[in-house]
């Protein structure tokens, strides 16, 4: 074993803590923190913002009870007769949790790598987002929640400018917000479709009564028979027509009718990459040319593709930047809408604030939803023909929801204003490089380890889903909360407040549940 | 004109009030209001409880621009260039609104019986609803908002239990959450679709392997062609599945594929009812065979039918508790679910908190969706059967909202404390007499009045979609924000706070604009 002092110390540390429940103290760890003494807001990356967020941030986690405990079982239990409770792992304690460290019921401390399915993004009561929530303005966009395609709220373009479009893609300078990432995406085909149809009808004429009417039978030319061609693995998510492209797992889709949409090959990579370049490309290449035929043969019409910068609910399977140029050029050539789902890859956990900055394409996407870690959700645009040209078409009661969209301005500010896309970047680089250390240690356990330069955005796979689902839960009994994904894979979503000192624990705890796999 | 003098010397008021902005103090108009002098909680519904939550509302809209006002005008011009505010009609100060009584960017105050499109539920800054709002509960539930299916939050169970389930529907003491009437609805199909299969497939039996692998290519039987049967002028929503039982407008579908799912005749009544009474149980009966013809007859098997107990958006479309009553007895023979949709009736404006209350079914719906004016959405439901046995099924990332539980379970607490459903119901009736009387002196710009005994939730027909609009335009001139709904139709839609005094100033102007017509 070659890794760190400092880790290693910290390693002991926290299996200690976790098996012998407390009977530690958190002063005796104090030796490895990396948080400054004076917690001012931190000039640079080397030093710790969550120590100025959370001063009282515990230093590892500390269980005292089994997981999940008893009172979490208690309350399960009882949850359960009223409201579906069985996916639940545990019930938590939010008021109590304190930055990257979640409590429950038991008031168990877990250093938390999943943070609510990757959308807390900058840890639990973030004093920033408390001074956010308890503003005149919240008050007034919770109690008097608009509807704000008809009347829209004095604040409302201030709140847009100076939060969700703050942070807005290259070329993506407008806005249209929903309320979830299968909302958000849903919206995003509904436009794709009714700039599609436009085109065809050419800009200005009416709809036909045909259309008039065969729209209200729900049959072509008024609703007509055209596609979403989205990718082997996706996740897009749960309503009807995101649904239809989401083509990640059976439990998700079973039973539910589908639109009769296409799906094309996802590039399945080998690793470490820069070990299997050819390999790689040709493999590209393969989806590349499966997606032409598609686009060429596909019984309907295809208006738009969908796709995510890594899959991550399917299994966080990337993509190079040469594929994603290229799907960009074939989108042009075949003049069908590219959409990039950024609902959870977005919001700067994975080295750029979104992550398909990291493509250089020539041309934007014409769309990118969002979601998750912004709260707020919706799609970025740019092209003014995306927004249909007759009030009334893409609407709905709420058309977004100023409470996220307040509590997205005050996310962008603190990124914005210390950096935390550089921060998670380079805790990322660490926590990458550690992990290729522990995958060399454990060859049996660890394999094709991905994220390289990719933030925090890391997982790698486990030898089959049995031992992912005990690895995760072993974690778990370590004080570590962490989530899998695509068929035995783990992977890590942290908040962006997650750092060095925080990996160490997390890596320890990793190393010692391997070590007794 | 044989309305009351009260009334009378409001209307003189009003009408000055807005047609000569301002010229008139707010003091002279003080001789008619029912406003109880000691602002406590009133004990009857004979008092004002408007004037206990909101001391300083206006007593008549105060209007010192044209509508919209330049201040809307100029920010609306420049909010469009990055959202589409095509269909706003105005901007608006929420945080000065008050009440009834929606502010304008202009400072223009109108009385707002339409109500952010029927889900404003107790009024502009309601302070129950602002102590709410401030509380710590709330910036927990903001700043750390849960994955709720799999770490649920502590209160998240009481939160439920003294709110939304404290006004579930007899017989359906279950919810799953969800973010708008849209994804309520679509959740409900869900469940609807996942409950047959189910059935179909035989409890305890997992999936087959072609079950999972056509599934994964959106083909049967994985992905089963099973319909959801809706109505002619239905609203569900805008999703791709709701839309699919959407059959209102067609500006709503143009252009967006829709599942081939059948819609049956919804009742057209004859006004009014008590003198039509054999020609619409015939009508009724029509649709009724035509109803059961469909589930005999339609392609694919139908897992569920969707009403709502008022078409809303379609026109304000009632049938009577027989239609209903037939209609649940053949969901029961043909082993059909029904789901009520109960997104813009729900909530205590027609009389009972849910409209379906007074069909006095012999076994309640199958489900029951909600969202606007309860700000929380989902459905309720009573069989454990309609609860997928398997986790992961009806699920994602959030599953709800808790800071929309929240103001929920204060609308509720209001709502009861208050009795507001019986002032509404109260409020209600004097307003469909009255609306009576000017139907009768009217009768070419107000026909087929209908809310009878439906508390506020009352509409009329006016002759054509211009005159329809010609009117909506006028009341706003008037200052009083009202909307329309189905061709041709007049819709009120205020809140729970709506009183006879405001009731006589939108009386007042409506008489007004009718006159002037």
């Amino acid at each position: 074993m070659v890794i760190g002092t400092l880790r290693h110390a910290n390693r002991l540390a926290v299996r200690s803590v976790a098996v012998d429940a407390l009977k530690r103290s958190a002063r005796s760890f104090a030796f490895h923190s990396t948080a400054p003494a004076d917690p001012s807001p931190p000039a640079g990356a080397s030093e710790s913002l969550a120590a100025y967020y959370f001063p009282n941030e515990p230093e590892v986690p500390r269980l005292s009870t089994s997981v999940p405990g008893p009172r979490s079982v208690e309350i399960l239990k009882s949850l359960d007769k009223i409201y579906d409770a069985h996916a639940a792992y545990m019930v938590c304690d939010y008021q109590n949790s304190i930055g990257n460290y979640l409590r429950d019921a038991d008031q168990n401390l877990y250093l938390d790598v999943y943070a609510q399915i990757a959308s807390i993004p900058l840890g639990y009561n973030n004093p920033a987002l408390a001074a956010a929530a308890k503003s005149p303005e919240m008050i007034d966009a919770i109690i008097n929640r608009p509807a704000m395609g008809n009347f829209p709220s004095l604040p409302w373009e201030s709140i847009l400018q100076d939060g969700i479009l703050a942070a807005a893609p290259d070329g993506l300078n407008k806005v249209w917000t929903s309320l979830s990432g299968s909302d958000a995406n849903e919206c995003a085909y509904k436009a794709a479709f009714i700039y599609h149809r436009t085109r065809q009808r050419g800009k200005g004429n009416d709809f036909s009564e045909l259309e008039r009417r065969t729209t209200m039978e729900n049959t072509s030319p008024g609703s007509p028979d055209l596609a979403i061609l989205s990718f082997e693995k996706a996740f897009h998510g749960r309503l009807f027509g995101s649904l239809s492209t989401t083509r990640s797992n059976p439990i998700h889709k079973m039973d539910i009718p589908a639109f009769h949409w296409p799906k094309a090959p996802f590039p399945a990579l080998k690793y470490p990459l820069d070990q299997h370049e050819a390999e790689n490309r040709a493999e590209e290449d393969r989806c590349l040319a499966a997606i032409e035929t598609i686009l060429h043969e596909w019984e309907s019409r295809i208006s738009a593709v969908v796709v995510e910068p890594i899959q991550s609910e399917g299994g966080d399977n990337h993509a190079t930047p040469y594929f994603f140029q290229q799907l960009r050029t074939l989108t042009k050539q075949h003049d069908v809408l590219l959409i990039v789902d950024e609902v959870q890859t977005g919001v700067g956990a994975t080295g750029t604030f979104w992550a398909h900055e990291q493509w250089n394409l020539d041309t934007p996407p014409d769309m990118v939803t969002f979601s998750k870690k912004f709260q707020a959700a919706g799609y970025f645009y740019g092209n003014e023909e995306l927004r249909p040209s007759i009030p009334f078409r893409q609407f709905n009661t709420w058309c977004g929801d100023p409470s996220k969209a307040i509590i997205a301005r005050e996310i962008v500010k603190e990124i914005h204003a210390y950096d935390l896309v550089a921060r998670t970047s380079h805790v990322g680089k660490y926590i990458y490089d550690q992990l290729e250390e522990l995958q060399r240690t454990f060859p049996q356990l660890m394999q094709n380890l991905r994220g390289k330069d990719r933030g925090t955005f890391i997982a790698w796979d486990t030898t089959d889903l049995d031992t992912r689902n005990k690895i995760l839960t072993d974690m778990k009994k370590m004080g570590i909360n962490i989530g899998g994904c695509g068929a035995r894979s783990v992977r890590l979503r942290p908040a962006l407040v997650f750092e060095k000192k925080h990996a160490d624990v997390f890596l320890d705890a990793l190393e010692y549940v391997l070590k007794q796999a």
